[in-house]
């Protein structure tokens, strides 16, 4: 089983490239796409993705591809954790993810042992690297096969997504301030708080800069009158707002990294 | 052998977290991806889309979720017909594939026997309920052990697309009245009406609110000159407009559920 | 093994049929998405993508289809090379993945020997003849169960992308002349031009039409200053121009099929 994680869209044949390699090497293997449109390049987003996913993987094989670094002296890395291996550039795209499923420790960095693709060039580590080490566990080789042990403590990380509970902003009590840390399709903003910091009453305060909403606490969408913007505890254990039949993200001007403040609805508070 | 019809997108994992709760629970199982794209929330579009693709599914399960009410008490269901389960919502979507198939005599409301994934957060029942549902059949289980018998007759229904035939409007004589089912990526436009109701000459006139346009019946897009208007039976077996080369919808400024009149031309008719 | 590769896009369930068409008949096979994302009806761009895609499929059956003369007389076709038998209209699509594969020496003009789908209406041939048609061989038929023996050699074909060597233009001599075959969904842009006709500067002049820039010879993006304009040999082994986190089309203006100049940049070159 191998699952595929990566910004490389779903117009080039990137990705069909990465399904056609892996076949080629394990052709029973089961795919599952968990994304493939990550923002071009954009490390943290992926991060995040992943993290979301862990979870719900199916034992085997990862890999996560977000790479501006290809092709530079950036390391190519294997690291298990659970029942997974997951596999990728060493830019911070793995570890919220490893730690998630309960930390690694065996880690390798790719090294050619006659698994690699000989490539026109350089630039598609995914294809030529990546789903080729993918591929030797798929067909029964272990992490070891793919390289040379490294620290798991020497993966590269990215900051932790802002999250401070009680804090004090032009002398107002929050209840938290929380970094955005997805917008989904639907527009709706999950921020990097979980559920025990929801406002204990039946309303919050979002402020994001200057301008400020009413949020009402609820549990599913359709509580919300059309265009009523909500807070709830999302799928994924996370506060988040959303509006009812329309985009959070758009009715704010909202957009992943802004950091939002909440607090508890004060008795005739704002609307 | 599961099915999947959702309007979660390609760009947030939500598909690929449906695979991944699949393949936990039945690894070999093989899935089919019909499409997750249905517009945000659009269940009337979501529902039209499952019937087109009713007659082409591999026999097992289909998970279809477009699901505002998620997290709300509408019932989640399975229905059986044909050779097929269908899973989602008992909000409208999945009748008229139902329908389609033979119709059901075999429904259930979903119940947590065991099978339902805890959740952080009730928002995600593909993930937490149906996909888990799809993976008790896949792995073995039947209708009857995902939850407790209801009347089929029970199940929500949408509106019926409008298809009038022989309507007078305006005191003109139109040959049908019919509502635009579906507008698909290249511009077609799909008719809520059947290929009987094609005029028997060359020429249609077609009317959309005041505007009129002059159509060609014909059997294939490139049988028309670049730009020009065509009237065609499409692969569904439905009346539909196209542009060769060009989109209809764009041309016409039309969208789905819009209302068309159709009549035969007129010797020397409005072109 | 059936690979896919059409321009029916991801939002109407066109792709999907071709799943359930092709898992009803071969219930097992392996299914590989190349991408169903070509933009409709460019019979050129989805015959580079093929091509691109042809090294790396595995072994089997491929449908490809971008057909804008669906349901005119134009043949549909089958045709041998190498591992892999390529199935799809005779409009240029296949034979430069048919060549690239080692070129074919069987071909046939497909048939309704029993396995074409009865359908409502002519224009869907991907559902109706062309995954059919795959589902025979994945089934364990043979390309002769297809249809009828036609040449080779009469099989459409697109004119050859631009390239010209060495190239005197406006009394300027120029490197190569060279067609833009594909802009990917970073905004890199690949030239019809290999490896060899690299400038052998550390940097070259790159003009289009009257406007001109100059471009670093890098191999890594990520050599690149921010906004800086590279020229790299890709992974597919072409001559490609990169802006370091960001389109080159999009800063360039460029689109597929616009004719780029390429020189060696002069000691002390326009920049």
């Amino acid at each position: 089983m191998v699952s595929l994680l990566t910004d490389y869209g779903l117009e080039d044949g990137f990705a069909g490239a990465l399904h056609g390699v892996l076949r080629r090497s394990a052709p029973g293997v089961a795919i599952v796409d968990i994304t493939h449109n990550i923002r071009p390049q954009d490390v943290r987003s992926g991060s995040q993705a992943l993290l979301r996913a862990a979870p719900y993987l199916a034992p085997g094989a990862v890999v996560a591809v977000v790479d501006p670094g290809v092709a530079t002296p950036r390391r190519a890395v294997a690291a298990a954790a659970g029942e997974l291996v997951l596999i990728g550039p060493d830019n911070g795209l793995l570890p919220p993810a490893l730690d998630a499923l309960g930390g690694t420790t065996n880690a390798v960095e790719l090294q050619d042992n006659g698994y690699w693709l000989a490539s026109p060039g350089p630039t598609f580590a995914g294809r030529d690297i990546f789903a080729p080490a993918a591929g030797v566990l798929a067909a029964g080789g272990g992490i070891a096969d793919l390289g040379t042990p490294i620290d798991p403590h020497s993966l590269e990380r990215l900051p932790t997504p802002v999250c401070r509970a009680h804090e004090v902003v032009d002398d107002e009590q929050y209840i938290v301030e929380a970094e955005a840390t997805w917008v989904d399709r639907f527009g709706n903003i999950q921020l990097a708080a979980g559920p025990g910091l929801l406002p204990p009453t039946s309303g919050a305060l979002v402020r994001l800069g200057q301008a400020c909403w009413r949020a009402r606490v609820v549990r599913a969408f359709a509580e919300l009158a059309p265009a009523e913007l909500g807070l709830f505890v999302d799928s994924y254990g996370h506060l988040a707002l959303c509006v009812n039949g329309g985009s959070a993200a758009g009715q704010l001007g909202a957009r992943e990294q802004d950091i939002f403040l909440l607090s508890a609805c004060p008795p005739g508070g704002a609307s």
